[in-house]
């Protein structure tokens, strides 16, 4: 049987980053695989060559309405759409689907969280998209649900997860990510237009109240198994793609910086998509790009007490589609890494 | 027999285009090529991790000279060296070897051509790497010589080729052509600092004195079966990678919007790395920025009786490292598009 | 008595750089001018702060509507209004007010031209700011309405004025120009998001179809004594300011470079604002920005016979506000150059 | 008398920035100073225009050796050398000359921290040019040496500085600052290339390796009146001027956010070139570019008990160049505001 996968919010960045990854996966190259529908809101009707103009192979596509009647027939269906939208999406689609959220509707276990952050009634909680965390490829083998989780999340998750989890660091961390302007989304803002943007950094979310930190918190706790104080700044940065995460937390007694490297490199000895970078290599966003990576580097700063931990993703990439289709292939039981690689486009 | 694929400059920005192709290259995928010499100037003795960050696989491969005895034993070797190095090197390897030359020593037909612009003997013509041309396919089938065509004479070629070709404009040709900064290498020079070329569009190499001056000339002169006056003028962009190239020419009397495009399509219906874009859409380089797709765009402007030709490329995909491959997979006689994708990355 | 100046559309990129420019000028400097109502569309009633976070000295202004009522009582009105909202503007301020158009609609003389380019009836045709044209000077001084150039035809027209008007070129000439991002202005529209601009050259307005063509035409006619075809296509490249053209003619038969260079040398010697660049130094638009600078330089390509011409200008400031201030500057009997500068803000 | 500057390191971006504000300084405008030496290193003999392409006025100056001859003579000198330089070149000058330093070498009091950062002998300590720290106006009025603060050290300091004098702030604070690339000057070095810069933010200087982490931390200490813990992280993102520091404190028991922003309210009600952006309204580099401006915003994170302050600054001009004039201004008996602006260049 041909799996038919659909993708709802295909002219958004996220949609096309879905479907330039799902164009070279070998289920798709060799055929077991398909691209059926693809939808957008006010687009529909158009071609998808007009709105992606990288995708040659499918510039004739016409886009469907996002609706019940044009994603039923489908094996999969990649959720790319604004948040709040897909609960709706999920229920018509009935249960053996397997639905993948980009969107946060399914990501916080906690409903009060949901709603100061979102401002909305909660959805309901779904398997947390980050394989790297215990137990979490158990959970997504044969899930028909998945939220895949938040850019600023992934990478923030697995910069202090280890340190966290091994008793290294204070439950109190402080977080500046630079990000490109592909994580706003291809939405009309004056403060996203290219003359704004380039030659010019700027802050936003500042004190707590960007929507991601609920959720980095949510995973630290975990790693912890404590409520762990998370102070996250955003920044935004004159490039398209691309995080960097400056993350730190105050050393517990006692550590050294052998201690922190050690459990770094236990946490991802084994991990496909994490690299811990050679001493003397610091993060960069342009190493990942395109990628499914997480590149890594620790330090422990002993005049402060700090431990320090820089890591780069893709945010497109590792941080949203090359994330959900890695969750695709553990749900659907295909290898982890098919269709996805660490190797970025540079320079 | 398991293929061996070396690669003469792998520090540079063309090596490490070569190697990110290699990588995913099917061959090398599944075991019937690999990845062998890795070379490099004064990086020898370092590893590539030091200098490729985003080529993770091959962070510990330590890096040779560039010298006989490191490139003996491979069927394929890429020469991604400063122009001037690779005769000296191919005549060391024998006449067996297949030998790809990312350099500009092997393009020219005409050595004075060669004298005035690179001011040294000729060394040589090879068979040109641009499989578009007619006949080109049949000279890089089985060939263990490959000249790579240049960046700007790729994209400029494929631009004003049909139209010189099918008669419909005069042979005199206007060309200025946006680059990003990778094209001039990872030279250490002023003017290609972040801090001069951010937020800065410059001129330089007018006047006919830019080294692919010549290389054009020459590749449109054979479609026009006359001597092309080519007059071309770079600028260098804010960005990394890309080329968009304007073209014009005068139309010969008579011509049509409908005569211009008729020929584009007829030229390029078959070609799997050329892509007329629909009416209406016009050339970015973002949407090819990876990828070995080059996109065209033809218009005639009747208030001045000018054929316009816009089109993009990567110059270190197809521009380069690309066009390197799709050769080498011509000449062994894999499946030309192996390896390659039409697909970019953006945004 | 002080004059009193008002700005029309202050919240977009070319208000707020007349603003700018405004707050370092002599006379609102000492007080025999001062900066009055602020206007904008939509925003009125909000701060300027809000908008324009550069201009600090004007953060709790607030914006008013845009008509008879608020313009009135000024001696001067800057109008950075969006195309066909100038005429009905002036009219309600009467005739003794200096009004100075950023705008289109006064600019062209040809009725026809209006009507094909901009789809509405022609307003009327006011003195042309361009002050380094022959003439222009004398019919700028003590004017009280000015039709300020396009940012293209600005460079554009100073790139090969002198050219044509020594007789040296043909009168068909090939211009592509590559432009910045804030000569769209503020506009939210998806192909001007950071995302898709940043890493990206794209082509628009090919085959004589932007706005700009015939009145760059208008002024090369002027100096020719005859009409000039123009081939004009620009580019947009990942800046935010700052237009480098590409100029070429075909030189008239024997030409030779030191008549093109003598050509430029008299005919800039005596301007504050356009500077022939020494022999070997080629325009980037870094070194004009900000400023009220034109950069030229020239070649004759002898290979193929033609005069090159490079010339860059910041669209914003020369371009647009600073060839604003110039003719306001003119048209007061101030000092031409009050309130403008030559050097530029680099890197 | 006529002042006479000069400029040792004129061609660098620091050099290129003093002359760029010197230029449309008052003094310099009216004939009452005027611009003598320029000098070189390895370009001497060479012409300005050569090096800084926007300084039109100056293009013809002939670059002299910086040494005792060619400084002699001046009432002031500005020295924007390589670090270590200073020391020597103001031995031979005597004790009359105003000598104004954008290197490090005597910004440190503690001769440890000197040799520990920098691993020479430490040269001394001169009057730290940071005229909004208490008791900076009246150490800077009439000296004849200034020590010119480092741009993260400015932009830091000012960021801080209020919550721990106030007695607000934990000593402990953590400062993830993104930089454009001139900061690290005009140095030919692989990762400064522009196609490494453009599309990549980069981590370097981790865990308190950073040269101006002491400075830093001299600064905060005076403003607690204690030692005060600096964790510092630097970030390089694609652009050539800005620095915007994300900075963070634990706020100490029953500190209010109506407290923080009166503390900064306070601070900053009468200095000139500091701005407590107004409530809702985050820093942004852009709107500082060129300027002498810092803008500041600060919150309270509650949820975290942590004091933010953001702030944004122009490393070239209030981070260096424009906290030299102002420091000149000072020391000469001139309005500290002269020749410097609050009005940024944007967009």
């Amino acid at each position: 049987m041909t799996l038919r996968i659909a993708v709802a919010g295909a002219t958004g960045y996220a949609g096309g980053e879905i479907l330039r990854l799902l164009l070279a996966h070998p289920a798709v190259v060799d055929g077991r695989a398909q691209i059926g529908t693809l939808s957008a809101g006010r687009n529909a009707g158009s071609t998808l060559g007009e709105h992606q103009p990288h995708l040659v192979p499918l510039y004739d596509r016409v886009l469907a309405e996002t609706d019940q009647e044009t994603l039923a027939g489908h094996e999969v269906v990649f959720l790319a759409l604004p948040h709040g939208q897909s609960a709706e999406v999920a229920e018509q689609l009935g249960p053996d689907v397997l639905i993948i959220d980009c969107g946060a509707d399914f990501r916080l276990e906690d409903a009060a969280d949901w709603t100061r952050y979102y401002g909305s009634a909660h959805a309901g909680t779904w398997p947390y998209g980050l394989p790297e965390l215990p137990g979490a490829r158990e959970r997504l083998r044969g899930a028909n649900r998945v939220a895949v989780p938040g850019c600023f999340p992934t990478v923030s998750t697995l910069a202090l997860y280890p340190a966290l989890a091994a008793g290294l660091a204070e439950p109190e961390v402080v977080i500046t990510a630079a990000t490109g302007t592909s994580g706003a989304g291809r939405s009309l803002k004056t403060h996203l237009l290219g003359s704004e943007i380039m030659g010019n950094t700027s802050a936003y979310g500042v004190g707590g109240t960007h929507r991601h930190t609920p959720e980095i918190a949510q995973n630290l706790g975990q790693g912890a198994g404590a409520k762990v104080a998370v102070s996250f700044t955003p920044m935004l940065v004159p490039m398209s793609r691309g995080i960097l995460a400056s993350c730190s937390a105050k050393a517990r007694p006692g550590v050294t910086a052998e201690d922190v490297r050690a459990a770094y490199e236990k946490a991802y000895a084994d991990e496909p998509f994490v690299t811990l970078l050679p001493h003397g290599i610091w993060p960069q966003t342009a190493a990942v790009l395109g990628s499914n990576s997480v590149h890594v580097q620790v330090a422990l700063d002993e005049s402060v007490g700090r431990i320090l931990v820089l890591a780069a993703v893709d945010n497109l990439a590792k941080g949203t589609a090359g994330g959900a289709i890695q969750c695709m292939n553990l749900a659907l039981g295909l290898p982890e890494s098919a269709g996805l690689s660490t190797v970025g486009v540079a320079p």
